[in-house]
Formats: C-alpha cells, structure tokens, sequence
C-alpha cells in the first residue's frame, strides 16, 4: 500500500518530538494493563523507548490500554537489572530510582533536562534492593492520603509529564528531530513507514 | 479495639490535607483496574471526594489497584451527567471538560487554583456530547506520540497532580484542616477512626 503523505507527515511530526534522552527502566512490572498504560505514556510523552527486567519465565502481554503504543515505543528486554542499568550509565543516563527511602529527593527538586532513566518497581514489591543499591538517587513523589503509594503507571506518567515540564520550560523539548541521531531518525521513518 | 495514637495523628494529618475544592467526575468509567487507580490517586493528592455517573445496570467493581482507597475517597453516584454537573455547578466548582476539542485549552494554560472539578470520560467514548455542552470549559494534555489519547487513569492523575502543583505554588494546599469545614472534619475524623 502507498504511504499516504498526510501519514508521513504525522510520522515525522512525531519523531521530530521524540527525546533519546528520556526513558524508563521497569523491574519485575508485570500487569498488562499497567506496561500498556506505561508504553502509552512513553509515547505521548515522547519518549523514545523503554526498558524491562522481567521475572524469570514471565512473558509481558499487552492488553487494548496500549492503544498499539508498543508498535511506537520498543520496549527493550535486558536479563538483569545490573545489565539494564549498567547500559543506561554507559549511555550517559542519570538513573533515579523511585523509592520511598530517607535519603530520597521530592521529584519536583530534582532536575530531569538531562539524560534521564526512571526506575519503576513491582505493582506488589517495588524496587529490588539490588536496584536500590545501583541507582544513582532516590526520588519519590510525595504522598498526602492514607495508602502509600501510587499505581505504577500513574507514578511512571507523574514522572514522564514533570520531566517534560521542566524541557519544555528550558526550551529543550525537541521539535525538529534534534531528540535523537539523523542516523536513528532516519532508520526509524523508514521502519515505521514500511512496516 | 482502641484507637492507637499513633493510627489518630495519621488520621489527622491526611484530614488536614484534604481539599474539598478539587474533585473527579467520572462518566461511565467503568473498568475496575481505571476505577481504582483514580481513587488511588484523589487519596495521594488530597481530593475529597469522586463523583460519577454510571451505564445503567453497570455495579462499580475496584480491585487490587485501588489498596483500599474507595474506604477513604467516597465515590458519589448521580444519576445523570445533568444531575453530577449542576450539583457541582450549584456547589461553586469550575467544571472542566478533557476533550481534545478545537476549542480546548491546554490543561497547563489553565487556573485551577479555584473549586475544580474534572470530568474524565469512558474508555472506548470518551465524554458524551451532554457531557460536552454542560462543562464550564474544555481542556487537554497535548499529545506527542502516535496514539491519541492517554488511558483514563493516567490522564485523571496528571490533571490532579497539576492542580496541585498550582497550589502548591501559590500556597493555597491546605495542610492545617483548612481544605474542609470544620464539621466535615469532625465527621470524617470520627468516621474514620471508629469504622
Ligand atoms: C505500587 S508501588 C510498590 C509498593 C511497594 N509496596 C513498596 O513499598 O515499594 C509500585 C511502583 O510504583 C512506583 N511508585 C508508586 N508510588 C510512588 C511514589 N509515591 N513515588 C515514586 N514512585 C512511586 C515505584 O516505582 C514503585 O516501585
Ligand atoms: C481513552 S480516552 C477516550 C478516547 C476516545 N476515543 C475519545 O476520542 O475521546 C478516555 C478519557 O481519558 C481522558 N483523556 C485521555 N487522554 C487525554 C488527554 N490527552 N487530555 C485530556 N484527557 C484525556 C478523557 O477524559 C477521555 O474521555
């Protein structure tokens, strides 16, 4: 089927707002509806991708919430949660963990316009003490009710939303594609022109 | 059982920041995992109450999501989306609409330091157009990506949080009591510490 130019137009416009620099880490996040929620989330936000530790033997499934958002934003696996946040270091990434510890930040004080990666916990769990340990800083946002936390989507897209917040009051959330490499911005126009 | 000091200071202090001001209205959400997670979210940011207008026939479920919240965020039924609105209206609220309409305003263009309320519609629809015409005004969170809209829960959190955020910097988040009528307080309290 030819590519209509209305819908190349859409693609570029939203791989112009798309960041690199933006992600999220999920550790043991197993709940369809939660990933589907969190991947529509990347997308809206424009996040480029995403990333996974997944329990052993788990296979992650969407459901209808995704809205066909894991198409736009990869979701990438990696087997442990060292791996997957040595690679966001090397990259440059500044890892925050969300963790509701002592020495934790308020997430409105912390400055997100840089490399960011947000470590998400377990719906039952939270975050593994291994992730704690190897996390750059702490954060939390802060809670004002009776229950103690917040659903994992809702804090993943909290931290999302603030984070482009703080871009777009710096004047650095891209809109011409300088979010991410020509070479990716590139390769990926063709993919998801020609699927 | 005797109330621990200890469980009536916590008691206290989530009353004290309680706003009444800033509510939902939900019309026809009816998935339980949505459903949840926004009470979830109105206890984590202080909103009194909920309100919502279900399909006929249609019993509200919660599950898991929801960690107890519908006990400490009472979820008002109303009959019909008429009946929900012009109680809020009558009660001094600002009724906002999320519809990605043409003459909606971006929700971070908006004031929503007065009375709030946000009226979030169903899953697959979205409001109806009763809904559409009643509203006092219509707002939207820009989406970048390629999916239109966020899930219902997500998008409910985001506009809570924000409002927040507005009163917080303006100094108006209640943290004494203020946020409620002194006789609602006492309720509440009493309530609450003897179920
Ligand atoms: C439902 S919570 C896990 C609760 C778990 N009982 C605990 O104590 O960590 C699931 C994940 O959502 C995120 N989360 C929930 N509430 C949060 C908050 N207030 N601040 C930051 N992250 C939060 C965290 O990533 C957390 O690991
Ligand atoms: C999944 S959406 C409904 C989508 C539906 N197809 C439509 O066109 O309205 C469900 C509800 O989430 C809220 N919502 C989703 N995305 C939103 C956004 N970007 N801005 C404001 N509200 C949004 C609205 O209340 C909407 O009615």
């Amino acid at each position: 089927m030819p590519l209509l130019p209305r819908r190349f137009e859409r693609l570029k416009s939203v791989l112009n707002h798309r960041m690199a620099d933006l992600t999220v880490l999920l550790e043991h996040v197993e709940k369809p509806h939660n990933l589907s929620a969190i991947l529509r989330s990347c997308d809206a936000v424009g996040a480029l991708e995403a990333h996974i530790v997944s329990l052993q033997g788990r296979t992650r499934t969407f459901n209808s919430t995704a809205q066909g958002s894991q198409k736009w934003v990869p979701l990438n696996d990696h087997p442990t949660i060292e791996t997957a946040i040595g690679s966001l270091k090397d990259r440059g990434f500044r890892v925050y963990g969300t963790h509701l510890g002592v020495e934790a930040k308020d997430y409105r004080d912390c400055d997100f316009t840089g490399p960011t990666a947000f470590v998400l916990g377990a719906e039952k769990w939270g975050l593994t003490d291994r992730a704690r340990d190897l996390m750059d800083e702490a954060l939390f946002i802060p809670m004002r009710g009776m229950v103690q936390s917040l659903n994992v989507s809702v804090a993943t897209a909290t931290l999302l939303f603030e984070a482009l917040r703080q871009r777009q009051a710096a004047g650095t959330a891209p809109s011409q594609g300088e979010g991410l490499s020509a070479d990716h911005y590139t390769k990926l126009l063709f993919e998801w022109s020609y699927p």
